[in-house]
Order: C-alpha cells, then structure tokens, then sequence
C-alpha cells in the first residue's frame, strides 16, 4: 500500500473549494471575451532552448528538466515564454493588435515555503503589436483586469501604475555616478526593508545626503494622479525619455477615465518591477488591507515580446495574475465570493422503485437549465439526507408512492426545513 | 536566435481552432455540472511511488520522470491515478456516491506519430461509491457522455455495450482449457485483425472447430439490444456471474430508457476493454463513418478504485474521452459545430480622434453582454477595415465626425457590406 501523498511544495483543494476556483476561472475568462481577448493554449513543457533563450537570473534555475540527450524537455516557468514563442512562430498568420488571454499551470523548483508553489496557475492577458503598438492599450489591459476583480468579487484594491521612464528620466537627472539599475534594485525593494534601510542602501552607493532626499521625495510623493503629474511637469528634467513617460502616463490616466476605473488607480512612483523587461507602463495591485501580501496582479509594457525568436519588432502590454496563491489569499480570509455549497441546485430521491420517474424529472429539470442529481444507490431514506445535508444542496425533490399516484413532488428547502408539494412547472418556477 | 519550435509529438492549434476547443471544453463542462458531476483539478506532477503503485504494462514505460534523487517527479499518464489518490487521501471528507468531472492535460513518451500525441487532454467523469455502487450510475455515466458528445455537435454516433462478467462468464461455459484472458486479448483484436486471422489465433490456443465457432456467433450477435439479451438467456448457462452479468446488462439498458438515451446504445459481445481493470458494465464509442479512428470515449464499472493507497473499498464507474485526438478529428473533417470566427461581435472603429467615446461605447455594450472591442493603433482607416476582415468579426461600428455630432453609430455589417444608422439601444438589439 502506498500513501496516497503529493509532492512537497504542491497543492490541492477540496471539493467545494475547486468548484469556487473553477467559477473564478471561468467568470475572469468570460470578462476577457468580453473585450475581445482569445484563449490561448500553449504546451506546458517546451524545448528547452527555446525556454533558456528568453529565461534568466533567478528564473532559470528553477526549471524543472526532462532529460532526453539532446533533445531536453523543460516544464514552463511562466506563460509568457511560450506566448511570445507562439506569436513568434505565428506572427505571419495573426492578426495584429492580437489580444490573447491565457489561465494555465507553470512550474517552478522553489523552496518549499509558505504562499510559495511549485506548481500553480497563472492568468495572463497581453496585446501584441506589430512594429507599434498604441499606448491606450496600457489603459485597456488593467483596467480589463480591474473590471475581472471586481467580478470575482474583490471590492477593495488599487492598482499602482508608474512609468520606467520617469522613474530612469528622474535616476538619470540626478548624475549620480553609479549603476542606475542598483538605484532601481533598491528603489523596488523600499516597501520590504524600510526607509531607514533604504537610505542605508543608497549611501552604500556613495548618493549624497541631498541626492538620497531627492529619491526619497519622489518616492514617497503623495497626493492625486493628477498633482503627481503637475509634480513631474515641475521637475523640469530636460530628458526626451523622461517626458515621453509623464506624457504616457497621463494619457493612460486619461484613458483609464474613459473606462470608468479611475477609482482604483493610483500612480506610485516606488513601482518598477525590478529588473524585469518593462520599458514604459508598469503596474502592481494590492487589495486593500493585505497590502503585506505583496501584488496580486501585475505587469507592464514591453518594447518587444519574442527578440530572441524572430526579427518582427513585436511590442507588447500585459498583466499576470498569480490565480492559485490569490485563491489562497481570499480563502484564508473568507473573502471569496462564490458560494461554497453543493454544485447542484435540487436532489432527487426516491421512496420505492421509482427510478424511471425519478430520471425522467431530472431530465425534464435539466432541459429547463435546473442542475439536478438523482441518487441511486439502495439506501435508508435518512442516509440519502444525510448525503444531502453533506454536499449542501438547497432543494431536496422527493417521489413516493402518493407523490407518482398524484402526480406532484414534495420540495423540501433544506435551510428551513420546510415541504410542499409543487407540480413540475413549480418546482422550476421556485429553484430559479 | 532560437527557432520558434515545439517538440515532436506535441501539438498546438491557431486561435481560431483554439476558440473551438475552449467552447468544446465549456459546453462539455456545462453539461457534466447540470448532471452534479464536481470539477475537480489535480496535481499534474505526481510522486513516483504513487504514480507507479497503479501504473503497469506499457503505460509504465512511458512515464515521463524528473529525476530528483530519492524523490523523482513524474507527470502523469492518465486522471484516473490521480484521482484515485485524490479520493483515496480524502475519503473521510467526501460525500459518497462522489461523482466528478475532470479535463486536463495528460503526458506519455510515445513514438511520435499521426494522431498520438505526447501532451494531450483527457476529459473524464466518474462515479465513485464507498463500498458499493448502485449499477444505474452504470447507466448515468454514458448517458451523460452520450448528451454531451450531442452538445458539441456530434449527431451520430454509437455508445458499444458489454458486460465483462457476460464475456467471462461466456467463455468459461465452453471450458476451453487455455487461459481465458488470452481468449479475451484476441476477442478485443477482432475489429483490427478480422475473422480469418482472429480463427487462427484462437485455433493457436488448440481451441476446437466447434468452439471456434461458438465464439464467432457470440461475438457477431446481430440484432436489437432486447433479442441480444434474449439471447444470452437462452444460452442457459448456469453461472451465477454470467447471470449477474445479464441482469446488468438488462437494468443499464432500462435506465438508459429512462434517460431517453436507447438510440444511442448498442450491446455489442466484441468490446472487452482488453485488459483494462474492469469487473462489469464496459463502453467503446465510435462516430458513424468514422469506425476505423476507434473509439472516441471508452470506460467502464471497476470494482476498487483505489485499493494500492486504502482498505476502504471503492467501487466506481466512469468513461474517458481523449479530447485532443477528437478534436483533431472532427477539425480534419469538418465537423466542427461551432463557428472558427472572431471571438467578439462588434469592432469599434473611430475616423479621428474620439477614444473617449468609443471606450464609452465599449462599456455600454459589454454592460449589455455583447463583446467588443476597440482599436487603437493609429493606422489608416483601410488598415482598420483590413484587421476587422482579417478577425472576422460580423460587425463593425463606425465613430467619425458626423456620428459624434449628430449622435448616432454607422453600423456595417461585414459579410453583406451594408451599413446603417443606429442609435446604441438599436445596436445591441441588432446584435443580439
């Protein structure tokens, strides 16, 4: 006998969870279609120079590999790698902007730790452009995803948007002698070691005191999007770059107003998403009161997608959601909003031989859109509620004798106990 | 540079192909949830010990395995092992009969070839009980199959029928002398080998002319499902599991009936399921004209899920279908229900500069559950059109300076050219 175990660092849910997980799945996926973004389905293990190509740092040694001589198999460690491998190999035969959602399992070989998978779903959307690509979609992919929050029923959260090239405009108007990158290395990890650290970080690379209050302002600035602008128009910086930037970012503000979804954006000078691939456009999201959690949905634009597999520029924007960590998140926290009940709407048992009936019920129920289950197996009518009391349902229908000689049903509602006796047509009526 | 390649063996599809597939899975999941089936999601990477306890013969051979010293990693061949670990570790907390629906991605190291994949998906629902299983889920399992494969528009087709213990219980009657299963192994040939080299083999295992031809008129028992059963009783064979078997047999088809599921349904001697691990009722499905591809959605009632991982004894029944391989299929014969085109219905389209309205618009119309999408390139009003064509999108919607002024929408409709003035409500209305 073995123990029926998973892997370390791997995780399952129960029944009423994955129904909920499954609902989040399909609501996000719906809201996409919605704005007209394609499913894509991309091989889960990939060759692995295709991988290595566009892997790096961190990423790369947290690849699990299957080896075949020559030809080694590597499971993905995210969506993007094989989306810009798809699009790349597709590019002649897509039609650009190509808007592509995409929910899928990756694999990385972390520590087993707390919050952290080896095996996990990712929700990514992007839009892919070729050679340009208009800067309102950098509104349009947050605010799809704000609007795909909201309908899994995350009332509260902001979503912080900077641009790369107001945050490098700014690093590089200040002269500072050393790595611009390190600053931004830092500047990403304010939230995590403090201010009191921060500014350890910073002397560390010989900034001055002045310098050091200089980053510290621009970071820290508060107030509304649209003073955080007039805040960088006074900086006065005479960088082609970092004006572009405040230009993209006011009209992606602007933009995001047109959807409706101003509310929940909030631009913050501190986002850069480290060292990753973004030129413009960044985001991070926290929902509001688990800040702590860190981003449940971030991303940014891209200058171009797939470099390393073909010469077509192919400049992008997209947003990754980490699904399976942020079900955790809303689990622990009860704040998922699906309900956790039995994924059936009535149940149908029988006292005698009446199965016949009892299926021909459930199919008439179905046809009318009623999710309905029959119980079959020989059992004391106590333990066929029982079976109902432990998956939930809301409706019990129940046939007997008197019910088939007088051609009706006794409904039961299971939270207040109540029966009645109701015709077919009534029973729809009362469960929808 | 790295070419933009996949591994042999595996497969990928367009986005309009992709769009197909993913409407495939959601109706099929759609209908499995109205019959109470839950969806369930398990680990793709599984523990060696675990998947090896319940693997054997060939599928063993072609478990992909990421060597991790005592702690190898394997991907798994099939959802069954899975879920049989699944409910193994879990038996306490589930409601019993638990019935789920799973459909995900399965890999074995096959020889690439036409129509074997080494990533594919498998769609899979199953009944389990503890301890025992009435026999009308045997019923319930293939007629749910049988709805679902006409909801993806697959009109005729034939669920194949038999009972194990009725084969078993058939050749032990004729006390042949040589091992039974073998005789089964060869009976499980027959539609490959034909009659001529099926004699021979049988003739192999010094089974006489007489036998031989006992078994070829079992086999090629023609008729309706009710003179097959007639037959079989008038076998008289005096076994209590062959009788068993018939009287299965018997109480599937009634249920079947019930469901209004008996055209459909189609007993036939031949299907064995080779030497799978079921006990009774087995099923082979095959699309009319389309024979030789085999059979599209296979299964059966086996007595012990889960007996490498628990004492408890848990019977069950369930059916498969290999969801890529029908895909390809019905795809490479046209036989594809639902439409290749664009994933939205309308295309936003401005002649100047009025983003802010055509976003507004957007939202109107997706708040009316119409999917949309704008463009927002810079690009030639030509160049604009050329996208729409190119998606296939059935409308466009026009914002230009006189739209704008006099508040209306030019509406074109793109496969008979015709354009027309609409107000926002006529919009929804006319593509609703």
């Amino acid at each position: 006998m073995v123990e029926p175990k998973i892997l370390p660092g791997f995780i399952e849910f129960s029944p009423s969870e994955q129904a909920q997980f499954k609902k989040i799945k399909t609501t996000i996926a719906k809201n996409f279609e919605l704005f007209g973004y394609s499913p894509i389905d991309t091989v889960v293990l990939e060759r692995e120079d295709v991988l290595l190509a566009k892997a790096g740092g961190e990423t790369e040694k947290q690849i699990f590999t299957i080896e075949k001589g020559e030809k080694n198999m590597c499971l993905r460690f995210d969506l993007t790698v094989s989306f810009a491998r798809y699009v790349a190999s597709r590019e002649n035969e897509l039609a650009f902007p190509f808007k592509r959602f995409q929910v899928g399992k990756v694999y990385r070989g972390e520590r087993p730790q707390k919050g952290r998978y080896r095996e996990f779903y990712q929700c990514d959307i992007d839009v892919i452009g070729k050679e340009n690509l208009s800067v309102k979609y950098d509104a349009e992919v947050p605010c799809v995803m704000s609007k795909s929050l909201k309908e899994i029923g995350i009332e509260n959260f902001k979503i912080k948007i900077n641009n790369r090239k107001v945050l490098f405009g700014f690093i590089q108007s200040l002269n500072l002698g050393c790595d611009y990158n390190e600053v931004v290395r830092i500047i990403d990890k304010f939230d995590k070691i403090g201010k009191e650290n921060f500014v350890a970080c910073l002397k560390d690379l010989q900034i001055s005191d002045e310098n050091c209050e200089k980053i510290l302002n621009f970071i820290e600035k508060s107030g509304k999007n649209c003073e955080k602008i007039e805040f960088l128009r006074n900086l006065n910086i005479a960088s082609e770059d970092f004006n572009k930037g405040v230009e993209e970012l006011e009209e992606v503000l602007s933009v995001v107003k047109s959807f409706g979804e101003e509310d929940n954006f909030e631009i913050d000078f501190k986002i850069s998403r480290g060292l990753d691939y973004y030129t413009g456009t960044v985001y991070e999201t926290f929902i509001t009161g688990y800040e702590n959690f860190g981003s449940i949905c971030s991303g940014g634009r891209y200058d171009n997608l797939a470099g390393c597999y073909t010469n077509t520029k192919l400049p992008g924007v997209g947003m990754s959601i980490g699904l399976t960590r942020l079900f955790v998140l809303l689990r622990d926290n009860n704040l998922l909003k699906f309900e956790s009940k039995s994924s059936i709407d009535v149940l149908i048992l029988t006292m005698g031989e009446y199965c016949d009936q009892a299926v021909k019920l459930a199919e008439f129920l179905r046809t009318n859109g009623v999710r309905c289950d029959n119980y079959f197996d020989d059992a004391k009518f106590k333990a066929k509620m029982n079976y109902a009391n432990k998956i939930g349902v809301p409706y019990v229908a129940i046939l007997g004798e008197d019910e088939i000689a007088n051609d009706y049903i006794t409904l039961k509602n299971m939270s207040t106990g109540e029966q009645q006796k109701v015709s077919n047509n009534e029973l729809i009526k009362i469960i929808k």
